[in-house]
Formats: structure tokens, sequence, C-alpha cells
């Protein structure tokens, strides 16, 4: 179910924005034990002057290679998933990338079951009524 | 109020895209009962490597065709309207440009309706003080 | 925390949409009260065809001049702070740029403190444990 947008800097090989995907994709089914399969995702490469980001908020220091990830998923998980979705994506785009963990924001945007359709016009997640 | 983000494949003729839009302002005013007037949309186009779907999730077969249209609207609407609305957006866009039914899809973010401001720097839907 | 999402017509000035972006910063700063330095945003240029607002919904005249500004942040404001933020961006945007108060055509989507990570895999904003 999560929808991820994708936001990074311009000039970065197709292979390197596929992989960021990927390894979303990976910890959202191996964190958020989302169903194989569960992957849609736009990535949108930015001018310089385009892509915003402070270069130290919270004391963290980041550098034009920052990515934000902002994903649209389902209402209920923990804190302690959440966290471990974020050190799962991180970790992953460092281990595949060589990504600093410091250039990785994360948003996450959370809805109701009922507010998706994944294709014919239904809402797949929907409960069927009583 | 909604506000609509439209993400596909790069290439279609400029009044696929439009058309597009077209389907999804009719369901809004149709099926969410939204005013005249409300239509606020913003369609990207994207290269297929950057345009990242599962071909089969929940068993749906997905073409490069597939469209996400994303829509932040107020809170409040029921399950029945929610389901109504999937199904109005899939059919117009099959109707009016043959697009396959599972090629389309949504997912509603919701919110409070204080959290828009229309022009001049008023929450216009702000429920006024007692 | 809040991360903006700023889209626009295209062809303006880098310069223009660089304001656009430091008037939602100070925004955020003075209104929304949240730390120095937490400055995250995406600026979108768009074809005419495809950025589509209405030109007179809610009785407000729009002009091709019109921005979007969606942003996403934690939740927990008064109506209050909310209108003043409106009111602070459009007044800011007439100010510095002669943008139209009408013009200016903002979303909020709130969120839990739990769901951002600003670096090194972490939700900085998440409670300790107790």
């Amino acid at each position: 179910m999560p929808l991820a947008r994708i936001d990074l800097i311009e000039g970065k090989p197709a292979e390197y924005r596929r992989t960021i995907g990927e390894v979303v994709y990976q910890a959202i089914i191996e964190v958020l034990k989302a169903p194989t399969g569960d992957r849609f995702q736009v990535i949108t490469e930015h001018a310089t002057r385009d892509f915003i980001f402070d270069p130290n908020y919270l004391g963290i220091s980041r550098t034009p290679d920052c990515v934000f990830i902002q994903l649209t998923l389902n209402k209920g998980r923990t804190v302690e998933v959440k966290q471990a979705f974020f050190k799962a994506v991180a970790d992953g785009l460092h281990e595949r990338l060589k990504m600093r963990r410091e250039d990785v924001l994360i948003n996450l945007v959370e809805v109701d079951k009922e507010n998706w359709s994944f294709g014919n016009g239904v809402a797949q997640y929907a409960q069927p009524p009583q």
C-alpha cells in the first residue's frame, strides 16, 4: 500500500535512483510487513536551486546527496516499527549506495485502509460490510 | 478543496493528461459533492525508470499506462462515498480514454477543514469562532 | 519538521522561486515556531497545461501566477496558528514578490511527531520510551 515520493538532486545515474527505490521497497516488505509486490514509487530529480534542505538542522550534517522519502501508508504501525523502518532505509542506502545516513530524510503520512484503490475502481483494503 | 497530484508516464498527448484531470474533477463534483470550480491539480510526467509500479500487486495486471492519483481532501467521507469515487474515476478514465481500469491507482489523504487556504491568506473552511 | 511542496508555473526566475521558499520558511519559523534551520522544500515548475487551477473558486480570482504550497507538518497547531500561518505566507509573498494574495493556495497535511526521520535512520521527534 505505501506510495513513495522520492525526491533528490538531478544528475545521479538512473541505476542509483532505482536502487533507492529498491531499498525503500525492501524495508516496506521486511519491516512494515507489506505484501510482496507492494511497490508504487515516483522518483523526481530536481535542480539544486529547487531542492532545498538545511545543511545542519538538528545538528545533522547534510550534503547535496540528501534524499527526501515521503511515504503514504496505512495507519497503525507502532513507534517501534516506524523507527525500525527509518533505520532499515538509512542502513540500506548506506550499504548499497554508500549514501551518508545523515542524508536520508524520511516522512510518513498515514491514511485509513479504505483510502486506497489499486485498480478496477475498488477499495481493496476496505472492510466488507457486516 | 481537493488537491490532486496525478503522476503518469511521459509522452502521452497533453489532451490525454488534461482529460485525466477532467475525469477526476467530475468525480469530485458528482461523487464527493464538492462545489463547482473546486479544481486544483498538478499533473507530472515521469520517465519509465522513475515511475515504478508493481505489474501484478493484488492480482491486478498493470501496464505502463498506469496512473497514480493522490488526492488530498477534507475528512469525513464515508467508506461508501470513497468507493463510489474510486469507481467513478476508473469508469470515467475507461470511457473517455480507453484506459484499463486495472491501471488506475488512487490514494486519498484526509485533512481537517481548517487546513486549506484558497487565497488571500484566509482559511476559508475554518469554522467561525463561536 | 515541515516538508513543503511548492508547485508553480514554469518560467519564473530561479530567484523568484527561491524567494517563495524563503517566505514559507520564515512563516514556519515565526508563526509555527519551528526551530531555526527547519527548512526542507521541493519546488517544481509545471507547464500551463499540467498546472490546473480554477480561476474563480470561492469567488477568488486567480491568475497563472497561482502557487500551490502543500506543507506536511506535525499535528497540534490551533486553528488560530494555522490562520496566522496562511496570512503570513500570503502577506510575505505579496510584499516580496508582488504576488497577488488571491494567487496563494496553501494546504496543510498533519502527521504524528514520530513520523519523521531527519537523518541517521532515527525518529528524532519520537518520545523516548518511559
